[in-house]
């Protein structure tokens, strides 16, 4: 059944600057739909992130055809969800709710969008040995990424060791004994001094956090890096790495396909992905990058 | 400040043949908005009408801008709302509920919405002695519409007494005394004689309902006839009037004025109500009506 037209949302605290209704609205424009994306603020509600549940069922009584959901509530919608799929079920975290025939089935296209950038934007990277920097919830979600491209081992650093360490007890579990490890930034060093290429899941370099993750001597022109952070688009890891020779992937490719990954969940067309790309970064703000 | 999108509903039971959806987003496209109308059906819902406070509240919360409310509904709102519009609060009925900085406002386009239609269809008819049929919901707000637009008296009919006796007192109570008078069935002969118009707001002539609602033999070329039916568009009282000779006015109009009055209200702006009534017209299969 082909419907008319989407109500779609995001759950999430302090999402105001989100760019999801533009990208999607857009692409929605484009291939003649009806669409309506909202934003569902609980720090504008002044609720707690509990309310997730209740705001799932109120969107679902209230016509919404699917839900994009955010920090800090992706773990927290799913004792609310009806089914998981096999990403969101791995990774124990939900960013979209399909709503359909009064059921709420959980998604997750932070793990397919990282997947489908890497695999645009860094085709041909070597995938033997990758290091990764940052346990959180992105983290987990480009390390599912990363081993679902083939990854041989990756190994995960975090300052806080405990959470690394379960992260990567977590991967090995789902992808099988030795593909994850975890190790603490006095390693990183000797890590990068080996690795085909580094992913980077922290918040270091966004607006807030800027500078880089590590020092810059760690990089080297053999070394691809794939950051996280998309605002700004360039961040100083990308544009040192870029600078250097590396081969670099930024983080809006991620940003754009979630988006492109949801679209299609919540209305079974195909996005146009390369439209969206172009639409991202007219909306970052983005210089276009050297090649 | 102007939005840039609009999403809107209806709560009600139901309400799956409502014509709201169409008429409302077929205007919003004339006008280059972005806007949605979504169903809100208690019946599939699988609740009863005391859900309507958690459902504007849910709404609300949501990023509505705006609910229509109907049956069964329209009184149990009200309770929920932080305002009132002074049609609303004379009647005690709802059908519109304005969404705005988290305050939800109840306004009734029903009585604007039938004295638009009856100034538009009917602008020459005499006032001073009206009869109306039906002292229901329906009746209420057209009452309320009649007087509005100067009618001096209201004499209204309906099959139980106390009902019409009820609606007349509160019409006595806004409008002044001796504006609004009860009757029983048995006195409609001797009231139509030295009528000026009869207004007819029963459910008589529906599809579920057919026939005229009292005999042929009432009507007379003198008398205009406003329906409140509005599917069939032409009801057997409305082709039998017009037959005869009577001015007549159909149901459609005051189905469109109340989608445009609410429509205005939503988004503050001015609605084509000539283009919404010939989509009405379109949508409900009508065949041009004779001059």
């Amino acid at each position: 059944m082909t419907k008319d037209s989407y109500l779609v949302g995001l759950i999430g605290a302090g999402i105001g600057p989100s760019l999801s209704p533009a990208l999607h609205e857009r692409e929605a424009d484009r291939q003649g739909l009806r669409y309506l994306y909202r934003l569902i603020d609980i720090d504008v509600l002044g609720t707690g992130p509990e309310a997730v549940g209740d705001l799932v069922r109120a969107a679902r009584d209230l016509g919404f055809d699917g839900l994009n959901i955010t920090h800090p509530c992706k773990q927290l919608v799913i004792e609310h969800l009806d089914g998981l799929s096999p990403q969101a079920e791995a990774l124990g975290a939900v960013n979209t709710v399909v709503l359909e025939d009064g059921r709420a089935v959980g998604h997750n296209t932070d793990v397919t969008g990282f997947a489908a950038s890497f695999a645009r934007g860094l085709p041909d990277a070597p995938l033997e040995r990758v290091v990764q920097l940052g346990a959180g919830g992105a983290g987990a979600a480009v390390a599912h990424a990363t081993l679902t491209l083939g990854a041989g081992r990756v190994t995960v650093v975090d300052a806080l060791p405990e959470r690394a360490a379960a992260l990567a007890a977590s991967l090995n579990r789902h992808f099988g004994d030795g593909r994850a490890a975890a190790a603490g930034p006095d390693r990183l060093a000797e890590l990068l001094g080996h690795a085909d290429g580094v992913v980077h899941a922290t918040p270091t370099g966004m607006a807030a956090h800027p500078g880089l993750p590590f020092p810059a001597e760690l990089l080297r022109p053999g070394l691809w890096v794939a950051e996280v952070v998309y605002r700004p688009l360039e961040t100083e890891l990308v544009r040192t790495a870029r600078a250097l020779g590396c081969a670099t992937l930024d983080g809006g490719g991620m940003a754009v396909f979630q988006a492109v990954d949801a679209f299609r969940l919540f209305t079974g067309r195909e996005p146009d992905s390369a439209a969206m790309l172009a639409h991202f970064a007219e909306l970052a703000g983005a210089v276009p990058a050297p090649k």
